[in-house]
This record gives structure tokens, C-alpha cells and sequence, in this order.
């Protein structure tokens, strides 16, 4: 039975953590990170408690106080100032003299007799104070408690903000103060959390399908996309694309000559990975395009895609960087029964790890060495965790503001995975998500106690491969309100562009795939008379840059509305000064309404006083009064309201909204 | 980059764990144990695992498959055969030749050419036949693979169970395998999950009040109380009594001559903890009682309570173990502003630690070493957390089927805190949850991922301390359907009594207290003419024996019935084989009726089938088909159903219920 044994305090739960500690929590940089933990004694005591942190490369510990929230849960919080990696912990030690005040509180509140209690607390500070180096101090005060000194300066004494002061900075002694581990949160920079994406194929910007797109004519529609509100445009590869086995139109597995491929099958004779497809531009047009985006606002976002065409260099320089069949033929991508021949997948063995891992994170810094800090992964699933793992850690030693998206539609756990791992941002399941129980149990899943810590969605209303079953029905309705979940939903989120704010909706027959898809030929958009949804997006989108709770994905309650298609809640920022009510009507075709319950004592709104919303959509304003109110959406004029809450005339007391 | 980083397979969240692995999980001698863990890996590739066991004192580790569920969860289980600590853990890597069958399957399906598919399945098979010591077997598939066999030859040769055993015994390369941390399950009795505690008053059994009952009293209530259907029978202390301060009738601050005072002011002039009361008999009479009990099947339990009475020797000989105030005078419980003088509790420090704790753990060793096996702790909450984890462990190290009953009445993390430092069974809420919502949410909760690892709950359903209010109104319907709740809800449950079969419900006006309470004098419960539960409860109890579903805590799922005073669950035995369907009403005063929902599917019975439900209370059979029932519960006649499920005299396939 060792002396540390008898730490009185016991410390658990501590969060942010993940997998026990494995992982760094995710946070973003200035941005309050909030930490808790269950902290308690035995018996009646009141415990006391500090949470230290620094960032990694930092000597020194900061220190700051933790508040009890409700059943034995404290909190406190820190404001990571680097990116990198914060490390914290908590200390948690029983508050003698703070148990004496509380004992003495009651007391004296049921009128008891004092004098013997302030002969305690006196030996108590008298105790405590051969700790301090101010002796004399305490020492004046246990005088004055002992002595004849009148009960109501006794009083003042034992509560006065000196004598707190001077407790407060007593050295702990270490034998009775109980340590949690340390934990960690990678603090990344602002647009891990809030980012809006557009994704285009740079060889359609033309007005002519039969010439390939370039990187100057993109130049041409960032003012465009700028306009529109997005701050991260993302190109699938850009790279020279395989001859042998590409794809034609529609999937087909010939191609004509002129058909161009698919961006994914990467690499021939005119270079790979780290090559510019010549018909795009050179090096310097991309930088030079890199350059103008940024002036935008708008970051450029390349995409990752491991593996090759048939054509790609490194099958005849690098042999054991595949898998060759027994007939001496190359092992082609395969999901059985389905073949891929234009695709063949790197083969990770114990042998060749070293030198393959080694390459492909030269491909990385090559592309950050010019320019690019985003990265969309492409199927990241299908390569191993441990290459992601030490790659993303590698590039961010490096260069520690890049970011990288995962593509990992695969299963939840080995998605979840991916995130922990150190992938800042995830695709999601969001694409399918449609009814209101569905996305209701997803998003508390998403930003339930566990997730929040290790996984930022990011939520994709379609993808060149995906155009998922409610757009295809073709109504306007049905884009604007799969637009406004996303938008409202989750801080990041994307649409692939143009066939979005076009609101293309014609599938193949049975598949959510679009008809003659970019992905394998060039499309003329400039060419596409349509109704466009452009101004919807743009409105959206300056919601989004003016509204704080919308750049959180975490910051969600749903609230309860007796109509399965209309889906409400509520979004707040950090510091609650920015309120939002969202609602949202599911059926694209009928008018629906209900009665919307709102929290109003979380708002700090008392049910009888009047407050205003403001639609921030239709730009109407509404005097509401009381917990319930009347909602009535129509989908052919706008599917959802996004009600500002404004700060009232008549403010409460402890309700300072944003203004 | 070390090779060992290279191991494709993660296991993740392995269960049962407590703490990240700082405290064993709860299991019971002979009861499958099921571990599970999520595992997977990158692509495609198909995972095994194994999972590896072992009583601490054995030296080999014993290993068993786990088996998919679905989302990437595996499960395994293993029978701990012996008290103590189980450690487990569980490998994973990829199957090779797995991964080779799962394609070549759907490439068969799809009508493919298998030639070349057969080669590479035989080169994989080359591979791994060399780490065989039946290198010949592996190498007559090989060769039977590449060459002409007939292509039925060939499938029926990879999938031969004779090679699949050979892959099995095949040596892993540790280079890839995945292990996760090794966890601990401690296995306590049977008892520690399934017992019927009956609490009395040693001194009450008498025929006349102003007699002190004694032990041999006692023996004579042994054969009511077997019948009725207990197996644990708790005394509160059985100590000497001190004299100063003690508290009389009502809990009042001066006692007459005759007022026996409050067992729990232990320690008098005729000893302490470890001496007998001597009006109770000798300690001869003591261990008659405890034998004798022992063959009706029932066990003594004692109560301790680590707190002295102002006579108790140990003030005298050991001060350093009490606070002392500066006016001279020890330290007496508190709570301020109520004081409970005829009390003196320990004062924990550091310096009297040692020795303090020592004498503690003397006084469970010693009446251990008379017989006793349970413990029923009187507010550990108000000693430090360090005794209990240290005692525990120290009393289990000699006498590893003691059990421990914590009853902190205190708020939920220190009481779970308790429970994961090594109680094995703790009292609960339930003593004071009645809505249906209530009950609900806390049962959930108690048998949810978390608690079910580390938390044994016993529902009593009073204790001479807490008359609950639903007690109060007197209503027989409110006695029987607390107790059939607290009987069928949680395995372990206990009652005082005689004030419950009693139904005694005369409370201090104001209070959850019993009026003239059996804490402060001699009760002749022989004298009390009242209706008597006793039948109720003997056939209550005789069900819990007959049936394995109430034998356990945590195989519970609540049912649909749209009424909020019908509380409607399923409980099945752990193979599946004993099922049974509880619905109580919860209005003591009123018909409530509903349709219940049952998940048939669950049961394996199919919606055109009819199947038989035996009432295990009333003794009615009913024929019942499909999903919704009709239920009615009439108060005044029983306020509840136990339906068992029969055996089908149809029977499905897969469903083999319990003969």
C-alpha cells in the first residue's frame, strides 16, 4: 500500500479522447476546445481541479479552471492558438478549506452556534497557510477567527477574494492530488470545420465538347463560383490518362479516338502522378490558376487517386509494386464480378511498403510544393490504414495546414477509421439520407459524444458517380431542399457542378449514375439552356459566411414539429450568440405544416415575451410569441425556412445575442 | 517505418472492458462470457480472428473463432469454469485463401472462367503449405489445381473441410497478425447475479417487544422464510450497541432506559466490529444459525458499517483514527445542519491509513473465517474509494466467493465508481422510479453497453430507512407490482420485512421514513394481525427459480403497448431457451388495458402461427396469434402477467425452447 494510493480524487471519462487516447480529438484553431470529466470524492468533500495544456512543441503547461456542470461533470476549455497538436490533462485534489466553507454555509444557515467552526477553519488555514510564502497573511487570519473579532468580519474573512487568492496559489501537495492521462487535439486551421466545395472537370470548361477544357478557361468561371460562395474548388486528376483499356462514353469498354478517359485511370507516356495532362495547360497555368483562385477566396483542391492506368510508368519501373497473374498479365482493378481493366491497383506488401509508401508521399509534397493544401482521397479504403496514418503525419510535419478529404464510401467502421486516423474531413452517408428519421438518427449519430471528437462530415449532395434517386425525380424543390440540408446541416459541405445548380436529372435506367457521365467525355455546359439554381446557392451560401452557427457542424438540436416531412432544429455557435431555426420541408410536392416546438428557455426567451425571426431566405420577418408556432411550407415557392432569432428589445437578463 | 506497423487488421472497442481496461469486467462462474470487437481491415480482403482466454493462475492460454455479426462486429465467447480473474484477448489478420474463396465464389456465380482463378488460388496455397508440416497435402492440391483435374474436383478440393482444418493449424506470421490489449472479466458466484435478499432485524424476532429476539429466534423463522422463497438473509450490525448519545424512539435525541438504540451505533464496553450483541446469544448460537440456515439454502449476510459509536474502543486506543474538534470533543457524523451524535465516523488520512485499513479488513476476514460470505456495506460512499478497491481485493485474495453489496444511496458516478473498484452488486434508484418512462430510461441504462460490464443492480423495494411514497397509499396492488417489478426487472432484489409482506404503510407525515421505526426499538411482528403478501411472493419467487430469464439482469428488451401505465418486456435466458413476456400495471387503482406489440420474429414464431402463453401467476393458457395481443390488468385482482412461452407444438426450425 503505497502513499499515492491515497488519492482521494477520482478523475474519469475524460473528454475529447478517442480510441482510449491512440488518436488526437479534433479541433480547429481558435476555436474554444472544451474539455470535461467526471470528477468526484467520497463522502461530502468538495474536490477542486485545474486542466493543463500547451502545445506539443511548447515547454510549458498552461493552467485554468475547470466549472462543475451537473452530476459530478466538469468543464473546462482552452483556445488552441497553433495548428498541430495540443496535449492536456486534469488534476483533480479534495478542497479542504472549500469543504469547510460549504459546511459552514449550511450552518449558518440553519442558525447554528459558529465560534467552535471557525476554530476549525482557523486550524484548517493554519495548516494550509505553513505552505504559502505569505505566512503572515494566513497566520491574520487565524488570529482574527480565533480572537474576539465580531461574527460578521469573521464572515467576510473566510469568504473574501484575498484569502481565495492566496488558497488558490498554495503548492499542491502531489501525494494527494490525482493526475488523469494525457490526451491530445490535432488543432487544425478554420477550414477543416467550415469549407464550401464546388467540384468540376477542368476539360469541360470549353464551349466546345470536341476541345479539351484548360486550366485558363477555369480561370474564366472562378469570379463565377466566387460569386456563388464557394471557397474550395476540387478537380478530380488532373493527370495524363492511360491509353490501353480506356473507357469510352457511357462506361463503354472501347473507346473511339477521340473519346479522352477517365481522369482516374492515371498515367502514360507523357508522365503520371506528378504530370500536368498537356491538353489542360502547363505548370505554370495551373500555378498562375492556383494564385488567381486564392485572390477569390477560393483554394484549389486536387484529388488522390493511388493507382494506375495500364500505362503508368511505374508498372514497368516498379514490377513489385503489383500483382502480376499466373499467365504473366497484370492484376487489373476487380470488385467480382466486376473488372476495371483500365485501372490496375498498387499490390502493398511487407517488401515493397518501404519504397511504395516512400513514392506516394513524394507525389503529395510534390503537389503541395506547388501550391495545393487540399487533398480529396480517392477510395482510401482500398489502400492500407497504416500508409494514410504515416502519410498525413509525414505531409503534416511538412506543411502543417494541408488537408485531406476522404472518399471512404465504404463501410461505417472502416470509415470511421479513416477519420481517426488523421483524415481531417469525410464523405458521408448523407447522399442517401432522405426521410426525416433517417437523417435525424444520422445526424445525432454524426454529432453524438462519441463521433464529434473524430469525424467532420462533409456532406456531398451528388458526386460525378452518384446521382442519388430524389434528384432524379427532376423538381426544383427536390434541389433546393437536398441543398439546403447539406448547407444547414453540416459546415462542409459539396456539390459537384455544373449537373447541380443545372439540376441535371437523367440517370441510366435503374442506377444512380448519370447519363453519358463527364467522367468519361468532355461536356460543352456553356452550351446547357436550363432553369439554374445559381442565386438559390449564392443566398445559401452567404447564409452560411454570415451566420456563425452555421460554420459548426456539432452545434445541433432537433426540435420536435408533428409532421414526418418537415424536419426542424436548431443551430447555435459557440458562444450562443448566433441562433438559428431551421425547418425543412421532405416532400418536394405538397404543401406541409405543423406546429414547431422551440426550446425557448435554451434561447433565453420567456414564453411571455414577443421576439422577431428573420427568414433569411425569403428575407421576411415574423413576431413570434410563446413555445409553439405555425410552420407552412411550399415546396414550388421556397422548401425551408432559415429563422434568425434577433436580439430583442426587451433583452432578458443573460441573453446577449449576436448582433 | 518498422515492419510491425504493417498489420493490416484493426480491432477496435473490444468488450467487455471497464475503464479502458483499469477494472475487470463482471462475470459469473459457468455463464458464457461474450467478448466482441470490431475488426476489420482495408479493400476487400476477408479477416479472421481468434480469441485467446485464461484464468490468471493458469499458465496456457486457451483459444476459440469469433464469429461475424454484421457491421465489421466479431464475437467470440468462452465458460470461465472458476472464481477470479479471466484475462482475454483476440488476434486478427487477413485471410488469404479466405479472400481467394469469397472472389472466386462470386466469379463462379457470374459464370466466369475459373482456370486462371484456380492457379492463383494454388499459388496462395504454395505459399502457405510451406509453413506446414504437411508440406505433401498442401502440395497435392497445388499440383491437382494447375493440372487437368476436373473443374468439380478442383471446387470441391478449396473447399474441403480437410483443407480448411490444415489452414487453421497453419503457424500465423506475427509480422502481420494484429493483437489487441489483454482485458479481464473477474467471475464471482452465481449468487452475485441471481439472489432474493430478505432483510430483518434480528431482535424483532420475539413475541413480545420488550424481549430482545436472539438468534435462535431467528432459526426458527428459517423454514417461513425458505418457503417464501429467499436465499440471502441480511441482518443490520449484530453488535454491541454504545450507550452515549443514543437515540430513542423516533429517531429521538434522548432514549429512554429501555430503548435498545440503533444497530448501526456500534461498540460498546462488550466490544465492537467484532463482538456479538449479547442480548442476540453467543456467537456459538450465531454459527448454529448461520448452518442451519445454510440448509434451507439460505445465506447470512451482515452488514458493514465502518463507524463507531462514541463508546467504541477503538476511540480510547486508537485517537489518530478520529477528528477531533478544538474544543476537545471528537468529531461526530454530519450532514449539516443534521447531526447524528450516536455516531462517530473514521477519520481517513495518510498517516493513519495503514493501520486503519488493516483493522478493517481484520474485521471481514474474522467474521469470514465464522462463515459469512455476503457483505452488505453500509454507505461506502463515505469512506475512500482506495479501502474499498484495496479491502476487496485483499478479502477475494483469501476467500474468492465473498460478495460484496454496496449501498450508496449517493449520487451516480461515485455509486458506479464503487461498483467498477469491485462491489458486486449495488443498490439502486429503483426504489424510487414508478412512471413507466422512468423505469424505462433507468433500466436502459442499467443494462445498456456501459453499465452491464461493471454494475450488478439489486431493487429493493424498501429498507427500514425508505417507506417509498407509492408504498405509502396502502394499496396491496402497489406492494404486489413493486415487487413484481423489482422481481422480474433485475435478478438480485431484496425486501425489509416483516414491513413488507406486512404492507405496513404508516409513514413520518412528510417523509419516505417508517413511523415508529424498527432502527430505534424491538418490534413483536407476531402480534400483527394484518393480510399477509407471503403467498404472493413465495409464488413470485418460485417463478424467478423456475425460469432462467429471471436469472439474469441484462437479457431484457422493453415492448411496444401504447399505454403509459403498462410497462411491457421480454426476458430470455441466455441460449434463447427460456423466454418469457412481463406486462405490470403500474395504476394501483384502475383497469389499464392495451395492445401489446411482441417481436415475434425475435422468438422465432412466425405471424401465421399460433403459439401458447402460460401465465405463470394466475396459471391460465392462452392461444395467441401474431404480433398484437390484447392485454387488460385489473389491480384488485393481480397487477401483473408472466407469461412464459411455450414450446411450439408447430416447431419452427431454429427455435428450441426450453422443454
Amino acid at each position: 500500500m503505497k502513499a499515492k494510493e491515497f488519492k482521494r480524487v477520482i478523475i474519469e471519462n475524460v473528454t475529447p479522447e478517442v480510441n482510449h487516447g491512440d488518436f488526437p480529438a479534433k479541433g480547429v484553431i481558435d476555436e474554444e476546445c472544451f474539455v470535461e470529466a467526471d470528477i468526484f470524492t467520497d463522502g461530502h468533500l468538495r474536490v477542486a481541479s485545474r486542466l493543463y495544456y500547451k502545445h506539443e512543441e511548447e515547454g510549458k503547461w498552461q493552467q485554468t479552471s475547470l466549472k462543475p456542470l451537473s452530476n459530478d461533470r466538469w468543464q473546462g476549455s482552452f483556445f488552441p492558438r497553433k495548428l498541430g497538436n495540443y496535449q492536456f490533462f486534469i488534476e483533480g485534489w479534495v478542497d479542504e478549506f472549500g469543504s469547510w466553507q460549504k459546511d459552514f454555509k449550511k450552518k449558518r444557515e440553519a442558525g447554528l452556534d459558529l465560534e467552535e467552526e471557525f476554530r476549525i477553519g482557523a486550524n484548517i488555514l493554519l495548516r494550509l497557510g505553513k505552505k504559502s510564502s505569505k505566512k503572515d497573511f494566513f497566520q491574520k487570519i487565524v488570529k482574527a477567527l480565533e480572537g474576539k473579532t465580531r461574527e460578521a468580519e469573521k464572515i467576510a474573512l473566510v469568504f473574501s477574494e484575498d484569502l481565495q487568492r492566496n488558497l488558490d496559489l498554495l503548492p499542491l501537495d502531489k501525494s494527494l492530488v490525482t493526475k488523469s492521462g494525457v490526451l491530445r487535439v490535432e488543432t487544425a486551421r478554420k477550414k477543416a470545420l467550415f469549407s464550401t466545395w464546388y467540384e468540376l472537370f477542368p476539360r469541360s470548361c470549353t464551349n466546345d465538347s470536341k476541345k479539351h477544357g484548360t486550366f485558363l478557361n477555369v480561370l474564366k468561371e472562378i469570379p463565377r463560383l466566387a460569386k456563388m460562395g464557394f471557397d474550395v474548388l476540387y478537380f478530380p486528376p488532373i493527370h495524363p490518362i492511360g491509353k490501353t483499356k480506356r473507357k469510352g462514353k457511357n462506361n463503354s469498354l472501347t473507346a473511339e479516338a477521340h473519346d479522352p478517359g477517365s481522369p482516374w485511370a492515371i498515367g502514360g507516356k507523357d508522365g503520371a502522378h506528378k504530370a500536368i495532362h498537356k491538353d489542360l495547360g502547363t505548370l505554370e497555368d495551373f500555378k498562375k490558376l492556383i494564385k488567381e483562385a486564392k485572390k477569390h477566396g477560393i483554394e484549389i483542391a486536387l484529388d488522390l487517386a493511388f493507382q494506375c492506368s495500364p500505362d503508368h510508368p511505374y508498372i514497368k519501373e516498379h514490377p513489385g509494386w503489383f500483382e502480376w497473374r499466373p499467365d504473366g498479365t497484370i492484376q487489373y482493378a476487380e470488385n467480382p464480378p466486376k473488372k476495371y481493366e483500365d485501372i490496375v491497383p498498387f499490390h502493398f506488401t511487407l517488401e515493397n511498403k518501404e519504397e511504395l509508401f516512400q513514392e506516394l508521399l513524394s507525389i503529395v509534397l510534390f503537389w503541395v510544393s506547388q501550391g495545393i493544401k487540399i487533398f480529396r482521397v480517392d477510395n482510401p479504403h482500398t489502400k492500407p490504414f497504416a500508409l494514410w496514418e504515416w502519410l498525413i503525419r509525414e505531409v503534416k510535419a511538412e506543411s502543417n495546414d494541408v488537408l485531406f478529404l476522404s472518399e471512404a464510401f465504404t463501410r461505417p467502421k472502416v470509415r470511421e477509421r479513416l477519420a481517426k486516423i488523421g483524415f481531417d474531413q469525410s464523405y458521408t452517408y448523407f447522399t442517401w439520407r432522405t426521410t426525416k428519421f433517417e437523417l435525424t438518427e444520422y445526424l445525432k449519430q454524426l454529432t453524438g459524444p462519441l463521433m464529434r471528437h473524430y469525424f467532420r462530415p462533409n456532406f456531398w449532395v451528388n458526386t460525378p458517380d452518384i446521382l442519388p434517386e430524389h434528384l432524379q425525380v427532376g423538381i426544383k424543390a427536390s434541389f433546393q431542399s437536398r441543398l439546403l440540408l447539406a448547407a444547414t446541416l453540416s459546415s462542409n459541405y459539396g456539390m459537384y457542378g455544373p449537373a447541380f445548380e443545372l439540376m441535371l436529372s437523367d440517370a441510366i435506367e435503374g442506377k444512380e449514375e448519370y447519363r453519358d457521365s463527364e467522367k468519361y467525355e468532355i461536356k460543352n455546359w456553356s452550351a446547357v439552356e436550363r432553369n439554374r439554381l445559381d442565386d438559390f446557392i449564392s443566398l445559401v451560401n452567404q447564409i452560411r459566411k454570415d451566420n456563425r452557427a452555421l460554420q459548426d457542424t456539432y452545434n445541433l438540436e432537433f426540435f420536435f414539429i408533428p409532421n414526418d416531412f418537415l424536419l426542424a432544429f436548431g443551430k447555435y455557435d459557440r458562444n450562443h450568440k448566433n441562433y438559428l431555426i431551421v425547418v425543412i420541408n421532405l416532400d418536394n410536392e405538397n404543401v406541409q405544416s405543423g406546429m414547431l416546438e422551440i426550446p425557448l428557455d435554451r434561447l433565453g426567451i420567456s414564453e411571455d415575451r414577443p421576439f422577431m425571426v428573420h427568414d433569411l431566405l425569403t428575407n421576411h420577418r415574423y413576431i413570434w410569441q410563446g413555445r409553439r408556432q405555425y410552420i407552412e411550407l411550399r415546396p414550388y415557392e421556397v422548401p425551408g425556412h432559415i429563422f434568425k432569432v434577433l436580439p430583442a428589445m426587451h433583452r432578458e437578463e443573460n441573453f446577449d445575442y449576436y448582433t
